[in-house]
Protein backbone atom coordinates (compact mmCIF):
# COMPACT_ATOMS: atom_id res chain seq x y z
CA UNK A 1 0.00 0.00 0.00
CA UNK A 2 1.44 3.37 -0.15
CA UNK A 3 1.19 5.85 2.12
CA UNK A 4 1.47 8.84 0.11
CA UNK A 5 -1.91 9.64 -0.89
CA UNK A 6 -1.73 12.92 1.00
CA UNK A 7 -0.36 14.91 -1.79
CA UNK A 8 -2.32 13.19 -4.56
CA UNK A 9 -4.54 15.92 -6.44
CA UNK A 10 -7.65 13.89 -7.71
CA UNK A 11 -7.50 13.80 -11.66
CA UNK A 12 -11.12 15.87 -11.18
CA UNK A 13 -8.72 19.27 -11.06
CA UNK A 14 -6.90 18.73 -13.39
CA UNK A 15 -7.32 21.55 -16.32
CA UNK A 16 -8.43 19.51 -18.77
CA UNK A 17 -8.90 19.98 -21.95
CA UNK A 18 -12.33 20.56 -23.80
CA UNK A 19 -14.65 17.80 -24.07
CA UNK A 20 -17.44 17.66 -27.25
CA UNK A 21 -20.39 17.87 -25.46
CA UNK A 22 -22.33 17.24 -29.24
CA UNK A 23 -25.06 15.81 -28.46
CA UNK A 24 -25.47 12.12 -28.77
CA UNK A 25 -28.84 11.36 -27.76
CA UNK A 26 -32.53 11.59 -29.15
CA UNK A 27 -34.84 13.86 -27.38
CA UNK A 28 -37.03 16.53 -28.88
CA UNK A 29 -35.20 18.99 -26.06
CA UNK A 30 -31.95 20.43 -27.95
CA UNK A 31 -31.18 22.73 -29.97
CA UNK A 32 -29.52 20.18 -32.85
CA UNK A 33 -33.46 18.57 -33.17
CA UNK A 34 -35.12 19.65 -36.47
CA UNK A 35 -38.34 21.87 -36.06
CA UNK A 36 -40.97 19.92 -35.53
CA UNK A 37 -42.51 19.34 -39.30
CA UNK A 38 -45.66 17.59 -38.37
CA UNK A 39 -46.25 16.32 -41.75
CA UNK A 40 -43.08 14.04 -41.86
CA UNK A 41 -41.85 14.36 -37.61
CA UNK A 42 -38.50 15.62 -36.73
CA UNK A 43 -35.87 14.28 -37.95
CA UNK A 44 -32.34 13.46 -35.73
CA UNK A 45 -29.22 12.95 -37.62
CA UNK A 46 -27.03 10.28 -37.31
CA UNK A 47 -24.73 10.60 -35.02
CA UNK A 48 -21.99 8.41 -32.66
CA UNK A 49 -20.94 8.30 -28.82
CA UNK A 50 -16.96 7.68 -27.54
CA UNK A 51 -14.36 9.00 -29.66
CA UNK A 52 -11.44 7.01 -29.36
CA UNK A 53 -8.41 9.17 -30.46
CA UNK A 54 -5.08 7.49 -32.02
CA UNK A 55 -2.88 5.58 -29.84
CA UNK A 56 0.80 5.93 -30.66
CA UNK A 57 2.42 2.79 -29.38
CA UNK A 58 5.57 2.70 -27.98
CA UNK A 59 8.65 2.95 -29.83
CA UNK A 60 11.61 0.12 -29.85
CA UNK A 61 13.75 2.41 -27.46
CA UNK A 62 10.70 2.34 -24.35
CA UNK A 63 11.82 -1.54 -24.11
CA UNK A 64 15.32 -1.25 -24.82
CA UNK A 65 15.83 1.33 -22.23
CA UNK A 66 13.50 0.25 -19.50
CA UNK A 67 14.17 -3.23 -20.19
CA UNK A 68 11.67 -6.28 -19.64
CA UNK A 69 12.05 -5.94 -15.31
CA UNK A 70 11.45 -2.39 -15.55
CA UNK A 71 7.89 -2.64 -17.64
CA UNK A 72 7.18 -5.18 -15.44
CA UNK A 73 7.74 -3.08 -12.40
CA UNK A 74 5.29 -0.66 -13.51
CA UNK A 75 2.91 -2.63 -14.29
CA UNK A 76 3.02 -4.71 -11.45
CA UNK A 77 2.86 -1.76 -9.49
CA UNK A 78 0.45 0.02 -10.97
CA UNK A 79 -1.69 -2.94 -10.23
CA UNK A 80 -0.88 -2.93 -6.66
CA UNK A 81 -2.29 0.61 -6.62
CA UNK A 82 -5.44 0.02 -8.67
CA UNK A 83 -6.55 -2.98 -6.14
CA UNK A 84 -6.38 -0.93 -3.31
CA UNK A 85 -8.22 1.98 -5.26
CA UNK A 86 -11.88 2.62 -5.73
CA UNK A 87 -11.72 -0.14 -8.76
CA UNK A 88 -10.20 -2.39 -6.43
CA UNK A 89 -13.20 -4.79 -6.83
CA UNK A 90 -11.97 -5.29 -10.38
CA UNK A 91 -8.79 -7.11 -9.49
CA UNK A 92 -8.62 -10.74 -7.38
CA UNK A 93 -7.89 -11.03 -3.91
CA UNK A 94 -5.85 -13.82 -3.97
CA UNK A 95 -2.31 -12.84 -4.42
CA UNK A 96 -1.37 -15.46 -5.79
CA UNK A 97 -4.39 -15.23 -8.83
CA UNK A 98 -3.48 -11.32 -8.63
CA UNK A 99 0.49 -12.10 -9.33
CA UNK A 100 -0.64 -14.56 -12.51
CA UNK A 101 -3.11 -12.02 -14.00
CA UNK A 102 -0.79 -9.23 -13.67
CA UNK A 103 1.98 -11.74 -14.98
CA UNK A 104 0.19 -11.52 -18.53
CA UNK A 105 -0.99 -7.98 -18.27
CA UNK A 106 3.13 -7.63 -18.21
CA UNK A 107 3.57 -10.13 -21.15
CA UNK A 108 1.04 -7.89 -23.15
CA UNK A 109 3.29 -4.35 -22.27
CA UNK A 110 5.92 -5.89 -22.90
CA UNK A 111 4.98 -7.64 -26.40
CA UNK A 112 3.71 -4.32 -27.21
CA UNK A 113 6.60 -2.61 -26.81
CA UNK A 114 8.61 -4.80 -29.22
CA UNK A 115 9.77 -7.60 -26.88
CA UNK A 116 8.83 -11.14 -27.06
CA UNK A 117 5.02 -12.45 -27.67
CA UNK A 118 4.69 -14.39 -24.72
CA UNK A 119 0.98 -12.48 -24.19
CA UNK A 120 0.04 -13.99 -27.79
CA UNK A 121 1.64 -17.80 -26.93
CA UNK A 122 0.18 -17.87 -23.66
CA UNK A 123 -3.46 -15.88 -24.14
CA UNK A 124 -4.14 -15.57 -27.72
CA UNK A 125 -5.32 -12.47 -29.67
CA UNK A 126 -4.32 -9.37 -27.59
CA UNK A 127 -7.75 -7.50 -28.39
CA UNK A 128 -7.87 -5.60 -25.13
CA UNK A 129 -11.17 -3.95 -25.61
CA UNK A 130 -12.57 -7.43 -25.88
CA UNK A 131 -10.98 -8.67 -22.95
CA UNK A 132 -12.07 -6.00 -20.67
CA UNK A 133 -15.88 -6.40 -21.83
CA UNK A 134 -16.57 -8.72 -19.14
CA UNK A 135 -15.61 -6.06 -16.64
CA UNK A 136 -17.51 -2.83 -16.23
CA UNK A 137 -15.36 0.50 -16.79
CA UNK A 138 -16.59 3.68 -16.87
CA UNK A 139 -14.77 7.16 -17.31
CA UNK A 140 -14.14 7.64 -13.44
CA UNK A 141 -12.74 4.02 -13.29
CA UNK A 142 -10.28 5.30 -16.22
CA UNK A 143 -9.23 8.57 -14.43
CA UNK A 144 -8.18 6.44 -11.09
CA UNK A 145 -6.13 4.01 -13.78
CA UNK A 146 -4.80 7.03 -15.22
CA UNK A 147 -4.02 8.48 -11.22
CA UNK A 148 -2.27 5.18 -10.24
CA UNK A 149 -0.27 4.82 -13.32
CA UNK A 150 1.57 8.07 -12.78
CA UNK A 151 2.31 7.43 -9.42
CA UNK A 152 3.25 3.91 -10.39
CA UNK A 153 5.61 5.69 -13.26
CA UNK A 154 7.04 7.30 -10.16
CA UNK A 155 7.43 5.14 -7.48
CA UNK A 156 9.26 2.33 -9.80
CA UNK A 157 11.27 5.32 -11.25
CA UNK A 158 10.60 4.48 -14.57
CA UNK A 159 13.37 5.83 -17.00
CA UNK A 160 12.41 9.42 -17.13
CA UNK A 161 13.07 9.87 -20.94
CA UNK A 162 10.63 7.43 -21.97
CA UNK A 163 8.11 8.43 -19.51
CA UNK A 164 5.88 11.13 -21.22
CA UNK A 165 6.38 8.29 -24.66
CA UNK A 166 4.77 5.58 -22.19
CA UNK A 167 2.51 7.95 -20.92
CA UNK A 168 1.40 9.05 -24.57
CA UNK A 169 0.65 5.30 -25.21
CA UNK A 170 -1.44 4.75 -22.27
CA UNK A 171 -3.48 7.65 -22.03
CA UNK A 172 -5.56 7.29 -25.55
CA UNK A 173 -5.15 3.64 -25.24
CA UNK A 174 -7.52 3.79 -21.59
CA UNK A 175 -10.26 5.10 -22.80
CA UNK A 176 -10.93 2.05 -25.59
CA UNK A 177 -11.11 0.48 -22.39
CA UNK A 178 -14.12 1.96 -21.37
CA UNK A 179 -17.34 0.07 -21.44
CA UNK A 180 -20.22 2.02 -19.55
CA UNK A 181 -21.11 5.68 -20.54
CA UNK A 182 -22.14 7.49 -17.38
CA UNK A 183 -22.48 11.15 -19.45
CA UNK A 184 -22.33 12.65 -22.78
CA UNK A 185 -18.96 13.94 -22.47
CA UNK A 186 -16.18 12.66 -24.30
CA UNK A 187 -13.81 11.11 -21.97
CA UNK A 188 -11.21 13.52 -19.70
CA UNK A 189 -7.69 14.05 -22.09
CA UNK A 190 -4.54 14.32 -20.11
CA UNK A 191 -1.47 15.38 -21.72
CA UNK A 192 1.74 14.53 -19.71
CA UNK A 193 2.80 18.02 -18.90
CA UNK A 194 -1.01 18.32 -17.25
CA UNK A 195 0.00 14.98 -15.34
CA UNK A 196 3.16 16.30 -14.16
CA UNK A 197 1.87 19.42 -13.16
CA UNK A 198 -1.27 18.42 -11.19
CA UNK A 199 -0.14 15.26 -9.66
CA UNK A 200 1.80 16.02 -6.80
CA UNK A 201 3.43 12.94 -5.36
CA UNK A 202 6.85 11.23 -5.10
CA UNK A 203 8.19 11.16 -8.22
CA UNK A 204 11.80 10.45 -8.40
CA UNK A 205 14.20 12.86 -10.49
CA UNK B 1 -48.47 -11.47 -17.01
CA UNK B 2 -48.25 -12.10 -21.05
CA UNK B 3 -49.05 -16.07 -21.68
CA UNK B 4 -48.10 -15.87 -25.14
CA UNK B 5 -44.53 -16.52 -25.15
CA UNK B 6 -44.27 -20.24 -26.81
CA UNK B 7 -44.59 -18.68 -30.64
CA UNK B 8 -42.35 -15.86 -29.58
CA UNK B 9 -38.88 -16.10 -31.40
CA UNK B 10 -36.33 -14.64 -29.61
CA UNK B 11 -34.59 -11.37 -31.65
CA UNK B 12 -31.74 -13.30 -31.29
CA UNK B 13 -32.72 -15.53 -34.29
CA UNK B 14 -33.51 -12.38 -36.89
CA UNK B 15 -32.05 -11.80 -40.05
CA UNK B 16 -30.34 -9.24 -39.48
CA UNK B 17 -28.48 -6.03 -41.46
CA UNK B 18 -24.77 -6.65 -41.72
CA UNK B 19 -23.38 -4.91 -38.61
CA UNK B 20 -20.06 -2.50 -38.43
CA UNK B 21 -17.74 -5.09 -36.90
CA UNK B 22 -14.84 -2.30 -37.70
CA UNK B 23 -11.49 -2.28 -35.32
CA UNK B 24 -12.49 0.10 -31.96
CA UNK B 25 -9.53 -1.52 -29.96
CA UNK B 26 -6.29 -0.40 -29.82
CA UNK B 27 -4.52 -3.49 -29.05
CA UNK B 28 -1.49 -5.02 -31.61
CA UNK B 29 -3.09 -7.88 -32.99
CA UNK B 30 -5.89 -6.81 -35.65
CA UNK B 31 -5.25 -5.93 -39.39
CA UNK B 32 -5.65 -2.27 -39.33
CA UNK B 33 -2.93 -1.31 -37.06
CA UNK B 34 -0.28 -0.14 -38.87
CA UNK B 35 2.65 -2.35 -39.32
CA UNK B 36 5.54 -2.24 -36.93
CA UNK B 37 8.00 0.87 -36.76
CA UNK B 38 10.65 0.39 -34.59
CA UNK B 39 11.56 3.36 -34.30
CA UNK B 40 8.43 5.49 -33.59
CA UNK B 41 5.92 2.85 -32.64
CA UNK B 42 2.95 1.22 -34.34
CA UNK B 43 -0.03 3.97 -34.90
CA UNK B 44 -3.41 3.30 -34.39
CA UNK B 45 -5.99 5.76 -35.76
CA UNK B 46 -8.63 7.42 -34.17
CA UNK B 47 -12.11 5.64 -34.46
CA UNK B 48 -15.23 5.56 -32.16
CA UNK B 49 -17.99 3.91 -30.78
CA UNK B 50 -21.66 3.00 -30.77
CA UNK B 51 -23.45 4.28 -33.41
CA UNK B 52 -26.42 6.40 -33.62
CA UNK B 53 -28.61 6.06 -36.79
CA UNK B 54 -30.68 8.61 -37.91
CA UNK B 55 -34.17 8.85 -35.37
CA UNK B 56 -36.79 9.83 -37.75
CA UNK B 57 -39.55 11.28 -34.88
CA UNK B 58 -43.15 10.51 -35.87
CA UNK B 59 -45.38 12.83 -37.35
CA UNK B 60 -48.69 13.99 -36.54
CA UNK B 61 -50.87 11.19 -38.05
CA UNK B 62 -49.30 8.99 -35.03
CA UNK B 63 -50.83 10.99 -32.50
CA UNK B 64 -54.21 12.03 -34.36
CA UNK B 65 -54.60 8.12 -35.01
CA UNK B 66 -53.70 6.60 -32.28
CA UNK B 67 -55.10 9.31 -29.93
CA UNK B 68 -53.62 9.99 -26.71
CA UNK B 69 -55.15 7.40 -25.09
CA UNK B 70 -53.88 4.85 -27.38
CA UNK B 71 -49.93 5.92 -26.96
CA UNK B 72 -50.82 5.45 -23.23
CA UNK B 73 -51.72 2.25 -23.66
CA UNK B 74 -49.44 0.97 -25.59
CA UNK B 75 -46.38 2.45 -23.58
CA UNK B 76 -48.28 1.25 -20.65
CA UNK B 77 -48.19 -2.51 -21.46
CA UNK B 78 -44.73 -2.15 -23.17
CA UNK B 79 -43.42 -1.65 -19.48
CA UNK B 80 -45.63 -4.52 -17.90
CA UNK B 81 -43.98 -6.56 -20.19
CA UNK B 82 -40.62 -5.32 -19.40
CA UNK B 83 -41.01 -5.33 -16.17
CA UNK B 84 -42.22 -8.86 -16.18
CA UNK B 85 -38.31 -9.64 -18.57
CA UNK B 86 -34.99 -10.47 -17.93
CA UNK B 87 -34.72 -6.53 -17.59
CA UNK B 88 -37.31 -6.42 -14.81
CA UNK B 89 -34.69 -5.46 -12.39
CA UNK B 90 -34.57 -1.74 -14.13
CA UNK B 91 -38.27 -1.15 -13.49
CA UNK B 92 -40.52 -0.17 -9.87
CA UNK B 93 -41.72 -2.96 -8.16
CA UNK B 94 -44.00 -1.18 -6.07
CA UNK B 95 -47.16 -0.86 -8.59
CA UNK B 96 -48.01 2.96 -7.65
CA UNK B 97 -44.68 3.76 -8.32
CA UNK B 98 -44.15 1.94 -11.34
CA UNK B 99 -47.55 3.15 -12.44
CA UNK B 100 -46.34 6.95 -11.94
CA UNK B 101 -43.25 6.73 -13.41
CA UNK B 102 -44.96 5.20 -16.40
CA UNK B 103 -47.35 7.78 -16.77
CA UNK B 104 -44.29 10.16 -16.88
CA UNK B 105 -42.87 7.93 -20.17
CA UNK B 106 -46.20 8.39 -21.70
CA UNK B 107 -46.66 11.73 -21.30
CA UNK B 108 -42.63 12.02 -23.23
CA UNK B 109 -43.96 10.16 -26.09
CA UNK B 110 -47.62 12.14 -26.58
CA UNK B 111 -45.24 15.69 -26.32
CA UNK B 112 -42.52 13.89 -28.85
CA UNK B 113 -45.59 12.93 -30.94
CA UNK B 114 -46.96 16.29 -31.03
CA UNK B 115 -49.24 16.60 -28.27
CA UNK B 116 -49.02 18.67 -24.98
CA UNK B 117 -45.79 19.10 -23.55
CA UNK B 118 -46.56 17.90 -20.06
CA UNK B 119 -43.12 15.84 -19.71
CA UNK B 120 -41.47 18.80 -20.21
CA UNK B 121 -43.46 21.00 -17.65
CA UNK B 122 -43.28 18.25 -14.94
CA UNK B 123 -39.86 16.84 -15.51
CA UNK B 124 -37.82 19.34 -17.22
CA UNK B 125 -35.71 17.98 -20.48
CA UNK B 126 -36.26 15.14 -22.04
CA UNK B 127 -32.88 14.21 -22.96
CA UNK B 128 -33.75 10.54 -22.97
CA UNK B 129 -29.70 9.38 -23.23
CA UNK B 130 -28.87 11.52 -20.27
CA UNK B 131 -31.98 10.35 -18.30
CA UNK B 132 -30.98 6.28 -18.88
CA UNK B 133 -27.11 6.98 -17.30
CA UNK B 134 -28.16 6.34 -13.85
CA UNK B 135 -29.83 2.33 -15.58
CA UNK B 136 -26.99 0.06 -17.00
CA UNK B 137 -28.76 -0.75 -20.59
CA UNK B 138 -26.24 -3.18 -22.58
CA UNK B 139 -27.29 -4.74 -26.28
CA UNK B 140 -29.50 -6.94 -25.15
CA UNK B 141 -31.29 -5.32 -22.78
CA UNK B 142 -32.24 -2.79 -25.93
CA UNK B 143 -33.38 -6.43 -27.63
CA UNK B 144 -35.53 -7.13 -24.85
CA UNK B 145 -37.15 -4.01 -24.72
CA UNK B 146 -37.75 -4.25 -28.18
CA UNK B 147 -39.21 -7.51 -28.34
CA UNK B 148 -41.83 -6.51 -26.09
CA UNK B 149 -42.33 -3.14 -27.50
CA UNK B 150 -43.91 -5.38 -30.76
CA UNK B 151 -45.36 -7.67 -28.84
CA UNK B 152 -46.86 -4.52 -26.75
CA UNK B 153 -48.10 -2.90 -30.07
CA UNK B 154 -50.55 -6.48 -31.15
CA UNK B 155 -51.56 -6.80 -27.54
CA UNK B 156 -52.90 -2.69 -26.78
CA UNK B 157 -54.14 -3.00 -30.65
CA UNK B 158 -52.08 0.36 -31.96
CA UNK B 159 -53.84 0.82 -35.54
CA UNK B 160 -52.08 -0.98 -37.83
CA UNK B 161 -51.22 1.87 -40.57
CA UNK B 162 -48.85 3.86 -37.69
CA UNK B 163 -47.62 0.86 -36.53
CA UNK B 164 -44.29 0.97 -38.74
CA UNK B 165 -44.00 4.76 -38.66
CA UNK B 166 -43.68 4.43 -34.51
CA UNK B 167 -41.50 1.06 -35.09
CA UNK B 168 -39.39 2.87 -36.86
CA UNK B 169 -38.85 6.07 -34.28
CA UNK B 170 -38.29 3.65 -31.23
CA UNK B 171 -35.84 1.39 -33.16
CA UNK B 172 -33.13 3.83 -33.70
CA UNK B 173 -34.19 5.58 -30.54
CA UNK B 174 -33.48 3.03 -28.32
CA UNK B 175 -30.11 2.40 -29.95
CA UNK B 176 -29.45 5.77 -27.72
CA UNK B 177 -30.14 4.69 -24.58
CA UNK B 178 -27.43 1.63 -25.00
CA UNK B 179 -24.84 2.76 -22.44
CA UNK B 180 -22.99 -0.62 -21.70
CA UNK B 181 -21.16 -2.43 -24.46
CA UNK B 182 -20.60 -5.69 -24.40
CA UNK B 183 -19.45 -6.36 -28.06
CA UNK B 184 -17.46 -4.51 -31.02
CA UNK B 185 -20.37 -5.38 -32.99
CA UNK B 186 -22.97 -2.22 -33.42
CA UNK B 187 -26.28 -2.65 -32.02
CA UNK B 188 -28.34 -4.86 -34.21
CA UNK B 189 -30.90 -3.17 -36.79
CA UNK B 190 -34.40 -4.78 -37.27
CA UNK B 191 -37.00 -3.33 -39.98
CA UNK B 192 -40.38 -3.27 -39.23
CA UNK B 193 -40.58 -6.00 -42.13
CA UNK B 194 -37.90 -8.32 -40.05
CA UNK B 195 -39.78 -7.46 -36.87
CA UNK B 196 -43.35 -8.37 -38.00
CA UNK B 197 -41.60 -11.61 -39.93
CA UNK B 198 -40.14 -12.91 -37.19
CA UNK B 199 -42.16 -12.27 -34.10
CA UNK B 200 -44.93 -14.66 -34.39
CA UNK B 201 -47.35 -13.58 -31.75
CA UNK B 202 -50.48 -12.56 -30.94
CA UNK B 203 -51.28 -9.40 -33.32
CA UNK B 204 -54.59 -8.38 -33.86
CA UNK B 205 -55.55 -7.76 -38.00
Amino acid sequence: MCQQTANFVPLDSLKVTPVNTAHTCACSSHGNASQPRPEVGRLIPEAHELDFPEVPFPSASVLSIAGEAGLRSVVFRHHELLRASEIGHLFASNDAVFAKVIGHVADYVIEACGGPQKFTELRGSGCMRTRHFPFTIDERGREVWLENLYRAIGETALPVEIREEYWNWMEPFSIRMINRRTTKAQPLRVSWTQAVERFVTAMPA
